[in-house]
């Protein structure tokens, strides 16, 4: 966690209202941070539905295995969160840390172990004591309320420097359900997913099957479109609850992800994720610039996703963008090393809407000063029209400065 | 040109010998840089043959465009390298200007515009003043000689802090042949390849079709195996030029790869491209270690390079390098997210021949004040273990620090 707030976190921050069947609690466990908090206990009603997207990580966490074991039955009761210690690569030990951590936290919510979900960020390799769980968690359950949404926002916080929260309102039939969520991020940052943990409730009946589609699509184009460094954590983790809550003053029942009744609600809950994991790509470590890859004219929209991802990985481009500098000739390269169709004769290239080049060369028309001026904004957006197709996609990430390397040369020690 | 030299540059510099039948020679034309050499010509006797690999980006410069329809023929008698502009992206007047350069050049050496090889490095996207070759090239050819390879690397530099030249002396037949190279770095190198310059020059008398074949071998474990930042530019050329001239002495003309003649070639001309592609990883920009990535134990050999590429350009893995922290727990998230075979449960990493990772978790009798004595070393060796099958691979990259920041961050202005 660190004292200086990122530049580019929100100005506003939502108030964020209860979601029925929900009570959160948050305690310092003392798993690796002094004086802050790091525990999140979120209880849930009986009957809540759950959906989830890990990481495609071949070396995945053991709370990632322990989820995705358990997503099956599609119920949940109870969701422990600890920041500080990923319980990554921890071996049997890990394995270990993770039913004992269920097992515990199942005593006190009064549930089967296999109705927790668990999720872990922080170092990699280092054995997590479960063991510190043991007291806390019951003392959690207690306690928990409706609550403090930005409170349990912050306990799960690793290197973020702000908390990431969104919220919507949406009817499903004639009644206002509620969706709130939050997020963490803020390196090893990249598809799919990101060391990225992020909790969505809602109190609509959404039927666990449901529920997975719509998270799974919801996904696409908001947190699999962010990109900070690249790299994909073994421990990226997206869970959502539905409590279906709102039943009781009339909400619809919903089994089927096509169900018409889901519209507005599908809207709002890409809303909420596209909020979220556009505040993760605030809050890249060491992020001075937040900046928007929009890519058009591809041959297909799978192609533009693919380039978008080249230049906004590019060290070259990064670098380029904190030095605010409209290097185009780099977003050239990245274009080019993408692998995707590509004619360099038909590639025009515009930064924040000043086109510097098109039809293979610099644009004649363009000012330097006005780009330089244009580049100090804090929001950069770079567009690229290949001029092939209709395939168009955008994707987030940040600048790369001297402040990640300084953050990620000096993160363990 | 860097004023300060890489801490990891050879401390050594071979004396590098003449190879009979090509002469060069350099000058300033004042193509972007103050001060100092920006123009090298090498005029080959007639009869040399050319072979090359080009970069894979799908928005190649125009030298490479210009030397790629060239190479059929198989036959050259002039380079032409300028340092500074990289005629790239620079549509129909970068075009042009590889056409006028082959033809000044042609003028000035006595061939055919299509027998001259071009390659320029430096920014992209401004247009290449050809007319400034004009008086320079003419001057060039009368003034070359065996010459000073030194003054020839240093050249074809841009932000290099050392030029990079190797050498090898080996026999085919009886008869003694020497290979001698050169090459640029220093940053957007990923293969394939990298934005990379390099020229080796021999005296053996081998046919254009069987130098290709060796080249195209030969970069596979060298070149095609280092990476700064994943960053693949529009303009990496190797070529290959062959004399002949040692036929004179008794050396057997070479037609086929496959000649048994060539066996010790083969091995000379692999450790000069070695040498050469080690001393660009040594001048990666910022850089302060020298990172070699072994991975052993994996099912194929191609899917080991694919993991030890994905270590070696985790912007994680290399910062915490130039942190001096044996952060393992980020190189088992690089092999996870490398997405090739990987068995958690079997992996073992060890930095520097310490194993700090075995069986999935931390190896208990690793020493943490051993392994952070161990990452001072210049030199970082990563062996990653599999226990897969027998693939094995190795990479060479070197760290991402604060300098390499600063230096593509103000690159342009």
């Amino acid at each position: 966690m660190s004292t200086t707030v990122s530049p580019l976190a929100p100005t506003h921050v939502p108030d964020m209202p209860a979601i029925a069947g929900v009570k959160l609690a948050t305690a310092a466990a003392g798993i690796r941070y002094e004086g802050r908090t790091d525990v999140l206990l979120a209880v849930l009603d009986k009957g809540t539905a759950v959906a989830g997207v890990f990481t495609r990580s071949k070396c995945p966490s053991a709370p990632v295995e322990w989820c995705r074991a358990r997503l099956a039955k599609g119920k949940a009761r109870a969701l422990v969160v600890n920041s500080g210690n990923a319980n990554a690569f921890t071996g049997k030990t890990g394995k270990q840390a993770t039913a004992l951590t269920a097992q515990i936290a199942a005593k006190a919510v009064g549930c089967s172990p296999n109705e927790v979900f668990l999720a872990s960020t922080g170092v990699i390799g280092e054995p997590l004591d479960a063991t510190k769980f043991d007291g806390v968690l019951a003392g959690l359950a207690e306690q928990a309320t409706p609550g403090d949404w930005m409170d349990a926002a912050r306990a799960i916080m690793t290197t973020d420097t702000f908390p990431k929260v969104a919220t919507a309102k949406v009817k499903i039939g004639k009644t206002e359900v509620t969706i709130s969520g939050m997020a963490k991020g803020a390196g090893m940052i990249a598809p799919d997913m990101a060391t990225m943990l992020s909790f969505v409730f809602t109190d609509a009946p959404i039927a666990p099957g449901a529920l997975q589609s719509l998270l799974k699509s919801g996904v696409e184009d908001t947190f699999n479109a962010v990109t900070i460094d690249g790299d994909t954590s073994t421990s990226d983790t997206l869970l959502a609850f539905a409590t279906g809550a709102a039943a009781a003053h009339g909400a619809p029942k919903i089994s089927r992800a096509a169900d018409p009744r889901l519209k507005a609600f599908i809207k709002a809950l890409h809303e909420v994720l596209a909020d979220l994991s556009e505040q993760v790509a605030r809050d890249g470590e060491g992020a001075r610039k937040l900046v928007e890859i929009i890519v058009e004219g591809a041959t297909t929209k799978a192609s533009a996703r693919k380039i978008a991802m080249s230049v906004a990985n590019s060290p070259l481009v990064k670098t380029a963008i904190a030095g605010e500098d409209a290097n185009w000739g780099r977003v050239v390269m990245a274009v080019g090393k993408a692998g995707e169709p590509a004619n360099r004769d038909k590639l025009s290239i515009s930064f924040n809407g000043i086109r510097v080049a098109k039809s293979g060369a610099r644009d004649p028309s363009y000012d330097e000063a006005e780009v330089s001026e244009a580049m100090k904004s804090p929001k950069i957006q770079i567009k690229i029209s290949l001029g092939l197709g209709k395939g168009r996609d955008r994707v987030l990430t940040c600048d790369l400065t001297k402040e990640y390397v300084a953050i990620n040369g000096d993160y363990r020690s």
